[in-house]
């Protein structure tokens, strides 16, 4: 059933359905068994080890280490921070049986770290100069959920989770600005995406953190999805956990700390933003095969010119797949690797030998190139390129076009029934006014930009004086 | 605490206080909250990720594609294959509450994935050109441990495991031998350790296999440590997960299928193996720094040189670190990494300066070389091969020396009693005969090498005929 076009529903007609379409049949993701859990396929995989070497490197570059804390955490442990237990705890999974016995304290699978590494950092932190501690891990956690949407919405999902400490307020709040950019850059450079990087208010932001700082991106449908989010954790898990410093001066003090992460939800985000009635379109950065060669019929000159192009471009450092794939026509293969999102594909028959010229089609335009033989390696590139700095084009043209400014919520309301998208309007930082607008619009405020200033006005629901412009959208 | 060697005992007066100190003070890793869990810390991450980096690349090479299945195997799944759940059960962590709920079923932290990932095969093959179907996944897994060993036996541990489904079983044993041969390149080629590649006696092979394949090290304590493990799962999968293809012929067959592991529980062996009364020797392919440069004083002209060494090691694809670190003398510094087992250091102060000439310190030997700045690169990475060429010379002799032919089981137990290591002895593999063995000496049959014909003989502890010698060892 899989890579057959006709059992995909127009993305306009039922993005929903559309989306797990497309995320089944080009086989990133499968459902798990149990309630929630979804198997990430080698092809969806190979999206999420792609992403993780670009961040992994700037990760590393920024002095942060990898290590590995356990998977369970004594449920006396998550109980000491208050706003964090009540954040997670609906969205727990327990281990009561341990070795064929009834354990004396129930383990939490992992839902966030936090807890489990602060315990330790206050073991390992007594100094200054074990300042700053900077770790990473990459690893899987849970958080139950009822109803499974692929990627999106899972009870266990894949993300990294960076966790830091600092001598004071001010090193801690620039390491999470660096993550927020750093993901953005990511989202930027390898998702060819947009979107905003802002402050939460107070009743969206992480559970246990002073501040939680976010990048909200906009899908085709209007909605917003948080894309990642990086915390100032301030000193309420130092206090909790008691990691203490004693500083130059001799001083004793509690550490600053700061916590930020980046999931396999961005996968579906992805598919969301990029795709198209004819399946998935993938940003080259982030395609496992950039381009795809297709033979056709299985002579053996064509077969030898399709394993000397694959090498050129291979040892160009293009991620190259042949499809050699024996009782499947043409046409079969073509939707496939449009369904699969292959940024070019190179369809090699005999007239393409014997004139040593080859067409790319494009999957973001389905614009064919003619290019010959000793030029492949060099177009492919730059046509590579070219398809990078489009897509993220259009997803910036998409987010300006879909951003309205709004000073009347009769406006606000009219937009959040009809195309929906970002609103920007003041808003007296009240959550009542907050949970209001919501209940009549489903909208919630899903940030306050980062790098805007003050700007007084009133706002947009009650009138009353604000501060700042905030950006509102219905959340996936 | 840490870096002190002070408070390691001498390897050779007790080992196993000997390795929890080298592991916990060079900062390999520490001990998590609760029972038989650890934490990995940077350093003994940073190896992991070596580790990881070398047999990804040959797993890649073969085709082998990374995938991520769910953390959770419904109970049921477990229950499927008799002989792997008798195997598990005892081990094994479960999840009853969920979302705050009792589960309808209970779910169980994946042990090994077998099951979850057998019951997607059957669904995802169903003609011989779904074949092979050859999936790794990088994850945790948790075996419930009472007795906490960091690396060596830990109730989660990390690690990867390949299963790969085919349409013979010529094909399937091909692949079982494969992995272990790629294993044992990994061993040789980075950890410069030598060990026995074989096949498991029936009482000893993994649950649900048909045969398992070994690769074995010795330990100075002349233990044997079971190092990886490569499975031949025949049909008894296939067959209760239904996983069948329609063959070319268009017969109907189960598929035949393994599965094959390599965890972090190596880290363990790689530090007991090549460790001394000064703490850890890392051979230099896994070592997160490979030359460490520690200033001899702060005047500018030494920074400067510092800097200068680490920028030309380093983009001659060098892994350096320079000890800047305030506060820590010399002597510390020079302890300090001694303990942490790196490679060469090379100390930098006014007269090298002067002389342009620096003397690298070689952690296997304590050798001292003198070297001009232009040489540094190159001697650097020379004397970095020959270490590590020098680390397994010294494992392979350790090895041979410690290997030893028996027909008597007088001899036998007077070896076990004694300086233990591997016996090479003929055995009926009558099971009880073997339990005999273990019962009167501790030692269990590790494996038959994989490379030996058949060689007839008497049994050494019953002295019936026998068509294999096989290797004996106490096991850690």
């Amino acid at each position: 059933m899989a890579y057959t076009k006709e059992f995909i529903p127009k993305k306009s007609d039922n993005i929903s359905d559309w989306y797990t379409a497309v995320v089944m049949q080009a086989r990133l993701a499968d459902y798990g068994p149990s309630r929630g859990t979804m198997i990430i396929r080698p092809y969806g995989y190979a999206i999420w080890e792609l992403i993780q070497k670009a961040l992994d490197e700037k990760i590393k570059a920024k002095g942060v280490q990898n290590a590995y804390f356990p998977l369970f955490i004594p449920e006396s442990f998550l109980k000491r921070e208050k706003a964090h237990v009540e954040g997670f705890s609906p969205e727990l999974a327990v281990v009561t049986i341990g070795g064929g016995k009834k354990l004396e304290e129930n383990l939490i699978v992992r839902p966030t770290s936090e807890t489990i590494m602060y315990d330790a950092y206050s073991r390992w932190i007594s100094s200054w100069r074990d300042l700053p501690l900077a770790i990473n891990q990459w690893n899987n956690v849970v958080r139950w959920e009822m109803r499974t949407y692929l990627f999106l919405r899972t009870t266990e999902f894949l993300w990294q989770e960076g966790h830091t400490a600092h001598a004071t307020h001010e090193e801690a709040w620039e390491m999470v600005v660096w993550a927020i950019n750093a993901y953005e850059e990511v989202y930027r450079d390898y998702f060819a995406m947009a979107g905003y990087k802002g402050i939460k208010s107070d009743s969206e932001r992480f559970a246990g953190a002073g501040c939680t700082v976010t990048f909200e991106s906009l899908m085709p449908d209007g909605k917003a999805l948080q894309s990642c989010t990086s915390h100032d954790l301030g000193q309420n898990f130092a206090k909790v956990f008691d990691i203490k410093f004693q500083d130059k001066d001799s001083s004793v003090k509690y550490v600053w700390q700061t916590s930020w992460g980046f999931s396999t939800r961005s996968i579906g985000g992805l598919v969301l933003a990029h795709g198209d009635d004819n399946g998935l379109r993938l940003p080259p950065r982030l395609a496992p095969y950039q381009v795809v060669i297709i033979p056709v019929g299985a002579i053996e000159s064509v077969v030898n010119e399709c394993k000397a192009i694959s090498e050129m471009l291979a040892s160009s450092g293009i991620r190259v797949h042949t499809d050699f794939a024996d009782g499947e026509t043409l046409v079969f293969k073509i939707n496939k690797w449009e369904l699969r999102g292959v940024p070019l594909r190179l369809e090699v028959g005999e007239r393409e030998v014997l004139h040593k010229t080859f067409t790319l089609t494009c999957r973001d335009t389905s614009q064919k190139i003619s290019v010959p033989f000793t030029s492949l390696a060099k177009a492919v590139t730059a046509e590579l390129a070219d398809m990078q700095a489009r897509m993220l084009k259009e997803s910036e043209a998409f987010l300006v076009k879909n951003t309205r400014v709004v000073d009347s919520f009769n406006k606000f309301k009219e937009i959040m029934a009809g195309s929906r998208g970002f609103i920007k309007a003041s808003w007296c930082e009240n959550p009542v006014c907050e949970a209001k607008i919501k209940e009549e619009t489903k909208a919630t405020t899903r940030c306050r930009l980062l790098d805007e200033d003050e700007k007084a006005g009133k706002c947009v629901h009650c009138g009353k004086e604000s501060r700042y412009q905030w950006v509102f959208g219905q959340s996936y």
